[in-house]
């Protein structure tokens, strides 16, 4: 075999077998095909695309290029849900507490935020001394003891995502959803856990901006995750808005331990119902859906999901107590009365990042502190006078051009634009075929 | 500008500015973007095209990358012939010295063989003490004085395509029209002469295939000589069969001094006088297309065009009485009566290799004196007994190597199968458009 045959041969449209497939990849990293090559072939599968099986056996290839939790020693079924990424979204720091109250087990490995999007290590580690790295031991103890544990991805998995990731990011060669498919379904099949729920954004926050990008991404990953054994299923939910009504580190924590307290943010409380809903069906714990939410509604309501939340937080070492303030707050103001009418989501984590809250590359130091308070959603009647949001940041001299950005990001209107749907659609799989349902 | 900007733009297939090609292409041949970008760059371009424009732009680049000849100051009209490459294709021996006695000026620089196709300097170099390389000085002094001179090319002659190529041959970007064309194109303007004739190869021998595709190749090509200024045309020529009798260097150079002598094969005579009647058209030494052909073939029966060659030969040190004959010949004979049906052109330049004739790479050593004798054209009856092919060798133990490869090359049937047309098309400018005419 020749990677030149095989570059030509993804040139001219035809499929490559399993065997190809690997002996690119396996070549690649072990350094035996140089970057040039490897980029042409990005650019030829970027052109001429790559077919369900194709992408199946490239996911299951860069999953061989590192080690893989096995989590088959743990009691109990062990779940794990992925979002694609946005403004705002603490839903792992909802639902896993949520999901252990429920009898599942989370053993769960998160990332970092980057550009306008947060990352749930970075979210934990506004909580003083809480672990994001505990040892493999410590990791499954602690989810055989109570439940749930959360810690970042470990070193070496999937290196060929990370050296493919490296290429296709100064190659133009990152939006495709059969890599991009391809590089979250190594990590989510790595992580070893039997059942795969995966919350695909689509909106102005969002990577994908179209119900039919998002759904198609969807079908791919949930088609991956089947053909590997997993029973895997996909939300498309709106990140036309912020989730939940902060964006921030230790702004998003306070936010989650809100929602499994006494109330909070109404979109972000659903959401995270309507996961762990879908995951109490494709577990079985459940067959029927308004039962699921119900039952998940309840460990809320009864502060057990709560309890779950603070015994990971003490099993990794958090002090929830010395969690730090911002040093500064600013607010807005509405100027005349009027409907919110959108937002510019991305926007939105852009003026958050100018506050300290994010990062433009992953060398960067952030502000764990800062963010922005926005308790407003697209349709709600604002009056003059009333709060807009409130900024907070510890950095001096943010705010001038973070509250830029930030108004920026919003528009109003006179007339009573519509409200957002949260949920849009489910991806699942159906005997032999993989189906959608449109929420409406 | 970023580079990353340029590949996105060309994955979208947008159209890049001028600016933007001399942006990739300088920063490339300096040094400063990667191969894996131009790899990717390269792969976005052969799948979502270049148009017309911008193959122009990228060709002028190219040539910008280099020295260009500047035949300003000879004495008269400096034209130029080039061939897409064949198996037996001697016609530069032939055409140039006609030109030079029809009081044309060719100034010409030529390439080596490599793989199945023969280079004019590989069978210049059959002729002892023939020197392929003059200073500027001597070049253009020759061709004042005789008219013509046939050198190697320049080292500094487009580098740019140099290193493109490179990259090209190993990430499957070779084959594609506009890539092809401004390579062929920006060494023929880096050669300096106002009027410019290209044979375009079309068949079992040559990488273009069908006349369609050479007729698209030999489109783009004159629009990029027209757009450079230069009276640019181009015929589509049969490669189904081997061009005259003769394949091998110094096989061909006698066979070139039969041509311009008492005779020889009717196929490479007719290219011959064709391309120089063309020329005679293109330049203005004569309004019409029957008497520019009787005119060249006047010179050739008058024995002026011989005497050009034998001028050149003298000029440039070359004695044509010390040439080397091969020290092996073997015979092949027709096995019974039929008639010839056809040729894998490719493969008998292959089995011409296989003696010695040809090089795998530009490393390897050439036999001068080995190649193959093959009188017969498809459509000639063979009567059993009669000679098929003569193989020259001067290297021991390849016979049975070649002689395979020479038969499996060969097709013969019962019935009398047509004739292959040797000219098939004419590629020209006519006021502000591209025009074709199918020759039949």
């Amino acid at each position: 075999m020749r990677s030149y045959d095989l570059i030509y041969k993804k040139r001219q449209g035809e499929k490559l077998s399993r065997e190809e497939i690997s002996f690119f990849i396996r070549g690649y990293v072990e350094g035996r095909i140089p970057d040039y090559q490897a980029s042409a072939f990005l650019m030829a599968a970027f052109l001429k695309g790559l077919d369900d099986e194709e992408t199946y056996y490239l996911t299951m290839e860069m999953l061989a290029s590192g080690d893989s939790l096995d989590l088959g020693d743990l009691e109990g079924i062990c779940v794990d849900k992925h979002s694609t990424g946005g403004v705002g979204d603490k839903t792992t720091l909802t639902l896993a507490p949520l999901l252990a109250s429920l009898g599942l087990k989370v053993a769960k490995m998160s990332g970092r935020g980057l550009g306008h999007t947060g990352g749930t290590i970075d979210k934990l580690e506004a909580i003083p001394g809480f672990r994001t790295e505990l040892s493999e031991e410590e990791f499954k103890g602690q989810v055989n003891r109570i439940g749930l544990s959360l810690i970042s991805q470990t070193k070496n998995l999937v290196p060929a995502d990370k050296l493919l990731y490296s290429l296709r990011d100064v190659t133009a060669t990152v939006d495709h959803p059969s890599l991009i498919a391809s590089s979250i379904m190594s990590k989510k099949l790595a992580a070893g856990s039997d059942y795969i729920l995966l919350d695909v954004k689509v909106g102005s926050g969002a990577f994908l901006k179209t119900l039919d990008e998002a759904i198609h991404l969807a079908r791919i990953m949930v088609s991956i995750g089947e053909m590997a054994g997993k029973k895997t299923r996909a939300l498309i939910t709106s990140m036309d808005q912020p989730l939940g009504y902060m964006v921030g580190n230790s702004l998003e924590i306070q936010e989650a331990m809100g929602i499994l307290g006494d109330g909070g943010a109404e979109d972000l409380r659903e959401l995270t119902l309507a996961l762990a809903a879908q995951l109490l069906l494709m577990t079985g714990k459940s067959t029927d859906y308004k039962d699921a939410y119900k039952e998940a509604e309840a460990q809320i309501n009864n502060g057990l999901a709560l309890e779950s939340f603070f015994e990971m937080v003490e099993a990794q070492g958090g002090k929830i107590k010395d969690m730090a303030v911002a040093s500064f707050q600013e607010v807005i103001f509405v100027e005349e009365d009027c409907y919110l009418a959108g937002f510019d989501t991305q926007m939105v984590g852009e003026a958050a990042a100018l506050l300290g809250a994010g990062r433009q590359t992953m060398e960067d130091e952030i502000d764990l502190t800062a963010g922005i308070y926005l308790p407003h959603k697209i349709g709600d009647k604002l009056s003059k006078g009333e709060l807009l949001a409130r900024l907070y940041t510890s950095r001096p001299g943010v705010f001038d051009d973070a509250r830029k950005r930030l108004l920026e990001a919003l528009s109003f209107s006179k007339d009573q634009p519509q409200k957002v749907e949260l949920i849009r659609a489910l991806v699942y799989k159906e005997g032999e075929e993989i189906k959608e349902v449109l929420w409406s």
